[in-house]
């Protein structure tokens, strides 16, 4: 089994934000791994209120001294809610500078010699926003498609899970607790376990 | 209840390696502070591997970012085995260094207007290089004392806890698994409590 160890970067649902556990949805994933037989180190790097453009600019500088040693190294890339708050008339980054900031993200795994993976923006409890978000989550598939990312996409899922829409409209409008994050990590998992190798039997 | 945001900075067991959860002593300590009514946004910054001195070289880069808004922001420091061990003859880095590492640190935790606590460096399963943690251990209790800064020292219980023994035996030598990081979650809460405010009735 190699030294696998893996940064998760990104905002505030990377983060684990309203979960009351401190798991967050990287938590779960982590413990379900373990759980079938893959050991990992994960960092958890997601920062509130943080956009695409904002994990740009830190991101390289986080990963670097976690991944210095480890046979197996690897960032999995997920923002993208922030993108699409309005504010003074227009989202705080436009879809194409969004969909820039992760290309270059992704650039910059490859160069450093880590495999990627990007992980879809969920819905929050705003019908115009989702709309915004629905789009940025195609917008990132396609994205990945053409690099040959493996993207695992949560957006259309959660939309309509009534778990994640009752614990977001019950708790601060955009973060889910226990049990939508739960639900987070379950949409994550076929995509990590193929890209990973780890399989258990649920 | 203000916004409470808190970033643990320090080694791998601040990242919680070893734990089959992944939670780790950080995670157990704010579910708990949760369960107790306080909420908070809680940040692990801990990386394996790393010295007083390379927590030293980017604790503030990585704590700026986390800390820009909240009405309550705090820092959380605990290192001190890794530079315990000694590497071509010598510690990886001199006592006397690591106090001065600790005491930058502090000072500009206190700059940026920040609360600073420390937590200590637990035993492993070397008897000579426990002997190194425990002068450390003292050393850093004095320097907080000296300052006035919280110190949950958790070396003296640890080194006696057979739970933690065995599962840093049973492992890799320096990392509990989930009880033992349970128990140095347990240690840590009484100086936590005292500092954030939160109680429970365990």
């Amino acid at each position: 089994m190699p030294d696998l160890r893996v940064c998760f970067v990104g905002d505030s649902f990377v983060a684990g934000v309203g979960d009351p556990e401190h798991r967050g949805w990287v938590g779960r994933l982590c413990e379900r791994s373990e759980g079938a037989g893959l050991p990992l180190t994960a960092y958890g790097l997601g920062v509130r209120r943080q956009t695409s453009t904002d994990v740009l600019a830190r991101w390289h500088a986080e990963c670097s001294p976690r991944l210095a040693a480890g046979e197996d190294r690897r960032v999995v890339v997920s923002f993208g809610v922030n993108d699409t708050t309005v504010e003074a008339g227009s989202p705080r980054v436009e879809a194409e500078a969004s969909r820039a900031a992760l290309a270059t993200v992704l650039d910059g795994v490859a160069r450093a010699g880590w495999s990627g993976m990007v992980v879809g923006p969920p819905p929050i409890d705003d019908a115009a926003q989702n709309r915004r978000i629905a789009t940025l989550d195609r917008s990132f598939a396609d994205l990945c498609a053409s690099r040959g990312t493996p993207y695992a996409a949560v957006f259309g899922a959660l939309v309509d899970c009534p778990v994640w829409s009752r614990e977001v409209a019950e708790g601060d409008g955009a973060h889910p607790g226990a049990a939508g994050y739960q639900r987070f990590a379950d949409l994550v998992w076929p995509v990590w376990s193929a890209w990973t190798g780890v399989h258990d039997h649920r």
